[in-house]
């Protein structure tokens, strides 16, 4: 069971993929409390007000695609990969997102799905505008943050 | 095959439930095109810029549950089934939502987990606020709008 989603930014696929593959560039989309290295075969820590999630850096491919692996954080996501694949298209980056491995179809997915959504969203933003929305400065969904 | 996203509006299931039931609340949240019946055993068409779908309302519960059979519009869509289950916690009305048997993982499917979530924030302003952000002036996340 994944959990995909497909975004598309008016920006060139090296301004996506450094977003993506810097802690600066990451900080400024997802959460501003990331740590580590994001070079393939690094590890990243991510933290939020409510924990946070250690990525292990499988693959990364210049302007084509970003891999991770869950190493630490919430039970249900430990093991489960993290892709972000990136094309061109009518002027667009295109990012085909996917969580996937997750093992039960549980309350918390569903909310991950949301959350997901709107940090593509802050990703595209941040992309075209130079401006993101990472946390703590992130869009509330739910009670659950 | 599932997308799933779970939100939670500060407002009272009843609010989220006419948002969900009635024509007025619909076109306020997804669509300002929406004709038909939402009522149990109806059937309402949801158009936009780039086409439409046709909801056969299969399920009404008050405050509980709506569920919905497409019986028009994409092939990839036609058969799925939508449902929305409301629950109370912490003050907010939660929605868990569910977009349940596509038959393959396309990038449609990606593309349409990302705009459903934008569209249940857009539920979760209108309930909030009096005020979503229904097609056509919904956000844009992608080449694919």
């Amino acid at each position: 069971m994944d959990i995909l989603h497909r975004v598309g930014a008016k920006a060139s696929p090296e301004t996506v993929y450094t977003a993506l593959t810097t802690l600066d560039g990451l900080a400024d989309w997802w959460t501003e409390d990331v740590k580590g290295s994001a070079d393939e075969g690094g590890v990243v820590a991510f933290r939020f007000a409510q924990g946070g999630f250690d990525m292990k850096v499988l693959e990364t491919r210049p302007a084509e695609a970003v891999v991770w692996e869950v190493v630490d954080g919430p039970e249900e996501w430990i093991g489960t990969h993290i892709r972000f694949d990136l094309k061109q298209e009518d002027g667009f980056t295109i990012v085909l997102f996917r969580h996937e491995g997750w093992r039960e179809e549980v309350e918390f997915m569903s909310h991950c799905s949301t959350k997901w959504a709107t940090f593509l969203m802050s990703l595209k933003r941040l992309a075209e505008t130079g401006t993101g929305e990472p946390a703590p400065r992130d869009v509330q969904v739910s009670n659950w943050h």
